[in-house]
């Protein structure tokens, strides 16, 4: 792995208190990297429970189909997860592979191998040498310790450019609880490294069933709302364990849990646009809202066809406020459009409106916007009161450079 | 614009006999180039039937609505193509412009202006100066000449960097009769330019309703099996004109069309490929296979998700054999897939079969092809009959010199 450069759209790791009933262990297991940690074990509570949310890819890898599996039983007491070798595309030697790290992480934690989850991320189509993971597996274990977000958003990454965690708090049945978030993203060097992973941990106690749609709302609206590049990973992965530690009395109330709603929202959100900051060869991060469609669903879909062209990423990447190439992804989108009613805005500024140029509207201040960091581009669709906010980043030569070196 | 090199997949422009009942002018208009010719007519004999398929971008262009409308009529006696200015997304003025244009033309032909089709290509949202076009009209005609494929072939280019012509051959009611086309592509060097325009001629008489359902099936397995980069161009326009002056009686009979089917798709085929082949900053053609999806639109659809994922085009400009990033593609094309039923090979050589690598496969000669200017890979879906074959191209750093430039 080349040593990339910080990403410039990086953020600091935020402070990340203790979080009752999760500890952390990292260790080099060697599965591909040298000189660095690339296996995490994390232990739960007894009682926590869990939720997660999968790629909708349909060639998923092995640790995918497990921890579907795993989830039906809704409890958790450990979770292991690999960088450097996704486990995709292995056929029987996949499952093998998954079967033997989680009968290690039982073993070493004292629980049964359907409570401990399992991720990986690295390269797709060689088999992973489980053996390496077991062989550090007690001492993983004798190293737990509350605490060390930071070591473990570090061992899971790829060729990320800056560790990603972020923490929040809510208020749920008139006690503190906290949400803590770590998450990987798609910074690529040795080509078929773009897994999106994201760890989510609170000391709320929620039961399987709240905790699952909880995160899938959660997930619909911020990892499902990025894009890099198109391409949907064969291992993307989120996972919330709920530790149940805080004292709160578990509970599936909507209006209780509407505080915690907002926390969790806000941690998958901070994590989303993380990743997107990290994104391959990313100089610009650009928001994506779009108005007046015919519904939410039909907007976040128009608002994809834009984050996914090619020509507008280039077109952003250039520092071109290029309100051409927006109408153009708006009309492949297939969603209901129509060209004289369209609008289109760039950093504030409507450049076009009812389907044609605004003559006369202030190109200073956009040609300024388009040379920052972070470019936001809206678009009204002028049918409806379908809304929805996409992220993505520009496509530059970093791309090309980082996907289109030789697989070493 | 910028002088490009001439791309290391052009082919050379075949022999063009004259064809009877069509005859051409180009002109310099100087819409938005100098010192080349940037407008093109043609005149159609008395007669001519006409077919059109058009961009599914739901913005489309003025001449691409004009064109549609036009075509009800199914008879033409001329074609106004210009480069330079796309006419799209300037309201009322890019109404007026394709009015103006087309009875200047339809003037000077001595013809009905909806008997006069249009074509624009070049930048989006910026109003065609129509007068300028009117200016060169009566020059136009004057100098209208059989044969001189070659010059139309390059006057409505934008940036590709070859002219693009095919002609074929064909029995028709006991007649030779001939088919020639002219594309241009999108080699784009000033942003918007992308516009994918075929126009084909023959000297056959077929009535309007048969050439519209001979066109639709063509295109469909020619242009609509294309890719560059995924974005659909809101001004993408193919005609075919019919002059019947080859002598044959015109026919509706499937069977007696059969040759001419065959010949049409071949140019058609021919052409498209020939746009591959000009793709922005293409350096490899790439032909990809699908078989053993559960039906044929299946199949395509899961080629054309491998094409457009910009992973599987950087690893083939970087000359890599990734087959992993190949099963992530087809897992996200939302297709019936079943990962353990897999197969990916390249160059002809089965990498992985059944959901896992095939150990020990010959790897030599993957990497031997792999340097190569044109990339076959096929893939095997493993579930049932459906099959297709899509073309693209890599994506180089070409592709974000060409799109990521400043427009001037």
């Amino acid at each position: 792995m080349a040593d990339l450069p910080r990403s410039p759209l990086a953020v600091p790791l935020p402070d990340l208190p203790v979080l009752a009933g999760v500890r952390f262990a990292t260790a080099q297991a060697g599965i591909r990297y040298q000189g660095r940690t690339d296996v995490l074990l994390a232990e739960f509570a007894e009682g926590t429970t869990v939720a997660g949310v999968f790629t909708k890819n349909l060639c998923p890898g092995a640790p995918v189909t497990y921890c579907r599996e795993a989830l039906k039983g809704g409890l958790a007491r450990g979770l292991v997860v690999n960088a450097g070798n996704a486990n995709v595309f292995n056929g029987l030697a996949g499952t093998r592979a998954v079967e033997a790290t989680a009968a290690a992480a039982a073993a070493a934690l004292g629980a049964r191998p359907e409570q401990i989850f399992l991720a990986s991320t690295g390269v797709i189509g060689e088999p992973l040498p489980a053996h390496k993971i077991v062989a550090v597996m007690d001492r993983l274990q004798s190293g737990l310790a509350a605490g060390h977000f930071e070591q473990a958003a570090r061992a899971i990454m790829t060729t990320d450019t800056f560790p990603k965690a972020a923490t929040r708090t809510a208020r749920l049945g008139g006690v503190e609880v906290r949400i803590t978030g770590i998450a990987k993203g798609s910074g690529m060097v040795a080509p078929d490294m773009a897994t999106m992973l994201a760890f989510l941990f609170t000391d709320a106690a929620i039961p399987a069933a709240a905790l699952q749609s909880l995160l899938a709302r959660a997930v619909e609206h911020s990892f499902n709302c990025i894009t890099i590049d198109s391409d949907t990973s064969t291992s993307d992965s989120v996972l919330l364990f709920a530790t149940g530690q805080a004292g709160n009395k578990p509970t599936e109330d909507a209006a209780q849990l509407a505080d915690f709603r907002r926390a969790l929202g806000e941690v998958a959100h901070d994590l989303a646009l993380q990743v997107v900051r990290d994104g391959e060869g990313a100089r610009k991060l650009v928001r994506i809202t779009v108005e007046g469609a015919v519904s939410n669903a039909s907007a976040r879909r128009i608002g994809l066809a834009i984050a996914n062209s090619p020509l507008v990423k280039t077109a952003i990447a250039g520092g071109d406020a290029n309100w051409g190439r927006i109408v153009m992804a708006v009309g492949k989108a297939g969603e209901p459009a129509d060209r004289d009613k369209l609008g289109v805005a760039i950093g504030g500024i409507w450049m076009a409106q009812n389907g044609s140029i605004v003559p006369g509207y202030n190109e200073a201040p956009v040609v300024a916007h388009m040379l920052g960091r972070e470019i936001e581009v809206a678009v009204d669709i002028g049918l409806g009161g379908g809304h929805a906010t996409v992220w993505t980043c520009d496509l530059t030569h970093g791309y090309i450079d980082i996907n289109g070196a030789y697989r070493s």
